[in-house]
């Protein structure tokens, strides 16, 4: 920064961290679009929106960003972004825009400012002192954009100015206070011009914000009672200890020629800046100026002189070039809009959500029917790059009515293999996605392989756990229950967070299997959460009954594929934003009384609570969300299985293959069905609405699968 | 039938209404697969499986159907059908379908049917009473299938078998005592075989149902309490008053072989047949027959003569042939597998589902976002025919990833038109489909429009109004609050179902906008239906802020749009299903207890509840339905708005265009905010988790809406 620098004893020059401009490739592209089909050969200026912020979470520091929305006034910026005005003079030629007399056009824009704030104006609407100018030549041969910012910044006064303290805002108020402070400032919406610059009263503990054009009645107050303190604050996008942001050179300017020397010999102005932490958002970074005003000539100028054009990359006065022949490339393109949008939810919203965790998240989809469909297509969304699908089903002609990645095309000679049409369709909706599709079979308990089979099984299962070991998280949305078995217990053996999901005609089940480390409530000592598999008292496979109702599978309503699938991923997603991941504690959201509503605690991420399972039931619009523990004895999940696939391998697996009633056996469940046989757990009628009631009970608690 | 007649005096000879099968074409394209594939050139007979029905609701008659899943054994087969076991021959050449002795195959099978009746195997699986012959030539070079069923039935007794009585259930039992056998017969499974011939004995007011093989322990218990009542049973699919159903006729051979004369001259036979209607499943309908077993020779013949080669259609003893050389077209094939898919909804769970209601529904999607899209799949997978998006947005390279019928392709060259887009994706899905797509826009209030653009407006409204009024149902799925007011009045004004979904970034809401008739609360005094625009004190598009929350439409969790746009389009499909249509009371859910679960009531249709709204709150995994009660002075659906329109129409709009505050003029609005103006109104903040806690709030009942 060119802020020059004279010695004052006693007091530190202030100097000012400057903007930043920051250009999203879209807004090349929007401009020349609008070049193309509105503006054509008009040099006229255009009103443009850009936004910066204040809240350092964003890891947006200085930055002052432009992108499609800019062309938009009024597009509504959120609350985490702060709008900022901008003029967009885009020259025909790049002559044009190389002879424009830059010096005498930031004066024009100095005149205007100064003009408003000698009549008063700027008192009404103080967002004007944040501006910006954007000089640009448009080459659409060559799709190369030169640009140039400026930040208009008065130079008045014409001295340089001294702060006698620049101290953190905890050694000038209470923690009280300063909580009272960010929750004054939380309560101002975005576009509010008092969001940038404003008066802060303090008396006692309470503080309030005010907007600029109350000064002269605030400051009676605080005269009439000498318990107030008084501050001018403005939203301060640095994050350097002793120097605030560019922003406060204009309120100086303001502040002088307006306020001096009514104000006195000093002014304190909060420099704010906000933060997101557990508990929301907080404004203890914040710093304190003690502005000397009196060091100051008392001087009023016709127009103070104006700088404020950016350096470029290489630290020198002059413009930019954005060469987009290559990013111009629809694909890069759509990359950058689907980032855009996913990045206005942390900008707008959720400041703390770490969407990097999610797109670097695998995601292995066991089974591609109307729940792998749906959830790969929410996975999409959330910005998943890398999705497997395994599958070895065919699309059948009724398919594409209800698994939202195939087309009737998709059926003919015989249907195409779901799992490589479900990777291929991704593809086709959004080119950057890394999705793979294998037509592997799973092989299930009870269901024995004969001497000639044993080859390919074995490759089978070897692939199957390859693929559970290279992905982070593994949703069963499989069609049969037995085929859940395996790749249950190897997400147990390789601690992976498991989602299943299963459908009844107009209810559903989603749950997770949580890590050994996760327990049903927050805290050291309760058992780990159950999976699917933890609530039976039979081995998977070993049950006719069982079987007949796997295979109504496609006799369900068909808006419940689609609700269990965005609970599938919205789980996933939520237990990726918590900070114990898969080892979340899960807990019954029953438990939740109104009072925990908007309360942050253990089992929440960013996103919310972080339930084990919810079970929606869509013929009474409800839904439940028990938390179960784990079963010791059960046939997927409990050590006994773990321990003897680990030390046998596939030896155990062909065992459980042959029967699975081995499973009753080395689990003791067989021990148990002699003790304790209650014909009742076979009579699960699953049209009957009386299993409503029923979630409290463990058998009631997992459901027939229905996917496909 | 070739029931022979014998007159005898004082009773009534017994005619069976014989089964009648039915082929779906599935069926045929299964085995022309199975021929090529697994067959190939051998002729051994083949296990398959029919299914037929004793529910008079489901409209099967006295039909035994195959289809596709007949080849999987054990397929599943639900609640209301039953399984009937059938043996297929397939023979290489239309000579050895024609030559085969089929006489002496009819013999075959009688008597290993008649071994099992005289060794007792029928008592353990009396299933095997119904049965059916298939026998085939399948011309796979111009796909003609000849095929011959036959239902095989024993001539045992030799002698025709006479009736003392044949008269309805509620002659026999009072109706205590049928609801109990409805109770009994409902609770035993499709796949038991007591579901096809059983015992039942009555005792006061209590039906039992029992297997056959307790024939002995039952007729003992009769013998020992006189006041014990003693019936056959089996499932009877005629409908006929004095018919009883071809399955009758083997167990009248059973019975008279292995219990006459031990039970007497004479036996109750209880022809049971199902229904369903308010209140669930009854057996009302039944009848029962007295049986004369004294008439009956006492005779026990080797085997006796076996016949049941069903007639063809013109009446003749003789094969039938289907040509399927057109409709295995794939597009036809898509079409039956869908509806099969669908029917199995109605057979196996929800008989009293009205399938074709849905089928006859226009669907108008005002919006073709990520909700539209969605919720078009959704009704699809309902089997919806018909569907009209109308949206004026073209695609953007941000879409595809959430909105689910584009792909990447369509941003390409400026973006395709997202209503035309959509509705040709729907074609692909499911090509017989008539979708279509309209680029309209749809005007809104406060947006003022020059004299050269009035007449296009004026032909959007005439379209717009069109369009309302040739469908059935109206989602309103748009991006925009304001863009909802014309078609929420014209809903209104032609008194159409209207669906509305709005999205918040992790919040939903689904409601429906009532029709006059239809009430908060069932029952006649209670108000109609809030609509969209009801919570609101002030007009849409008078407010700069509302404008502004609308415009965050592209900040939603990936998950919301799914959830919401599956509810919307359940809601409508139980609205459809509910006898009163649009006119259907709403009621809050909250309002139902525990005691209310399972029991129907005037808010109820076959699909479960029918709410008003349902608002759900992702982060809490959390819904709620409210009703709230229309507002007298509502800017959309009052009806001062109404008449304003039916008397001014196109003026009346203008002036709303021109300023919305003409709205408030007009309802009155205005003088109530002048009254009490309550500023905090404004301070709606769609992030803040509060809002879960303001559902009671009417003002806080209507969201924003986000869906593009
Ligand atoms: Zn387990
Ligand atoms: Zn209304």
């Amino acid at each position: 920064m060119d802020t020059e620098i004279r010695q004052k004893s006693g007091a530190q020059l202030l100097q000012y961290a400057p903007f930043s401009s920051c250009v999203d490739p879209r807004f090349w592209y929007k401009l020349s679009q609008l070049k193309l089909e509105k503006y054509k050969l008009s040099e006229e200026s255009v009103n443009i929106d850009g936004f910066f912020s204040n809240v350092s979470t964003l890891g947006m520091g200085l930055r002052v960003s432009v992108d499609e929305s800019s062309f938009e006034r009024n597009s509504g910026i959120g609350h985490n972004l702060l709008p900022m005005r901008g003029t967009l003079m885009n020259k025909n030629t790049l002559d044009g825009f190389r002879d424009l007399d830059k010096k005498a056009l930031l004066q024009e824009v100095g005149k205007e400012l100064w003009k408003q704030i000698q009549n008063g104006q700027a008192l009404e609407n103080p967002t004007i002192l944040n501006s910006f100018l954007l000089l640009t030549f448009a080459d659409l041969k060559k799709y190369r954009f030169y640009f140039w910012f400026a930040f208009p910044a008065l130079l008045h006064p014409s001295t340089p100015v001294y702060a006698s303290s620049i101290h953190d805002i905890a050694e000038e108020m209470n923690p009280k206070q300063v909580a009272s402070l960010g929750d004054a400032y939380s309560n101002i919406p975005a576009e509010s011009p008092s969001k940038q610059f404003f008066i802060v009263t303090l008396l006692n503990d309470n503080c309030d914000i005010a907007s600029l054009a109350t000064f002269n009645e605030k400051v009676e107050e605080w005269r009439r009672n000498s318990a107030t303190k008084f501050y001018l604050g403005f939203a301060d996008p640095s994050q350097l200890e002793a120097n605030p942001g560019w922003s406060l050179r204009n309120f100086i300017a303001l502040i002088h020629h307006l306020w001096y020397p009514d104000l006195g010999d000093e002014v304190k102005v909060l420099c704010l800046r906000m933060e997101y932490g557990k508990g929301g958002s907080n404004v203890a970074k914040s710093i304190c100026v003690t502005v000397q005003l009196s060091s100051l000539l008392a001087e009023t100028p016709d127009f103070p002189g104006t700088i404020g054009w950016e350096k470029n990359l290489k630290g020198n006065m002059g413009p930019r070039m954005a060469d987009l022949s290559s990013s111009l490339d629809p694909i890069r393109l759509a990359e950058s809009a689907v980032s855009l949008n996913l990045q206005l939810m942390r900008w707008r919203l959720v400041p703390s959500l770490d969407l990097e965790k999610v797109e670097q998240t695998r995601c292995l989809l066991l089974g591609a029917g109307t729940l792998g469909c749906n959830i790969a297509r929410c996975l999409l969304g959330w910005g998943v790059r890398e999705i497997t699908f395994v599958d070895s089903g065919k699309i059948s002609f009724s398919n594409p009515v209800r698994q939202s990645l195939f087309v009737h095309e998709d059926c003919l000679e015989g249907g195409k293999n779901k799992a490589e049409a479900a990777a291929r369709a991704l593809q086709l909706i959004f080119p950057p996605v890394r999705s793979r599709g294998e037509a592997l079979h799973i092989p299930m308990p009870g269901h024995p392989v004969s001497k000639a089979e044993e080859e390919s099984l074995k490759s089978a299962v070897a692939r199957l756990e390859e693929l559970v070991a290279s992905h982070d998280v593994v949703f069963l949305v499989m069609d049969s229950r037995e085929s859940r078995w395996l790749p249950t217990l190897l997400g147990a053996v390789h601690q992976k967070l498991v989602i299943t999901a299963a459908l009844g005609f107009d209810s559903f089940l989603v749950m997770r299997h949580g890590l050994k480390t996760c327990s049903v409530d927050p805290g050291g000592d309760s058992p780990p959460l159950a999976c699917y598999f933890c609530g039976d008292v039979v081995a998977p496979g070993n049950s006719m009954k069982a079987r007949t109702l796997d295979q109504q599978c496609t006799v369900t309503r068909p808006g419940i594929s689609m609700i269990a699938a965005a609970y599938a991923a919205e789980l996933a997603v939520s237990v990726i934003q918590h900070p114990l991941g898969g080892g979340a504690p899960g807990i019954s959201l029953e438990k939740f009384g109104e009072e925990d509503v908007g309360n942050e605690r253990e089992a929440d991420c960013v996103l919310g609570k972080v339930p084990h399972m919810i079970r929606g039931f869509l013929s009474a619009w409800h839904q439940l969300g028990p938390a179960t523990p784990a079963f010791s004895q059960c046939t997927a999940c409990s050590e006994k299985v773990i321990e003897a696939y680990k030390s046998e391998g596939l030896e155990f697996l062909l065992k459980v293959f042959e029967s699975s009633a081995y499973l009753e056996e080395l689990t003791g469940l067989k021990k148990l069905q002699e003790e304790s046989f209650d014909a009742e757990v076979w009579v699960m009628d699953d049209t009957d609405d009386d299993e409503t009631e029923d979630h409290d009970d463990l058998r009631g608690s997992v459901e027939d699968a229905a996917s496909s």
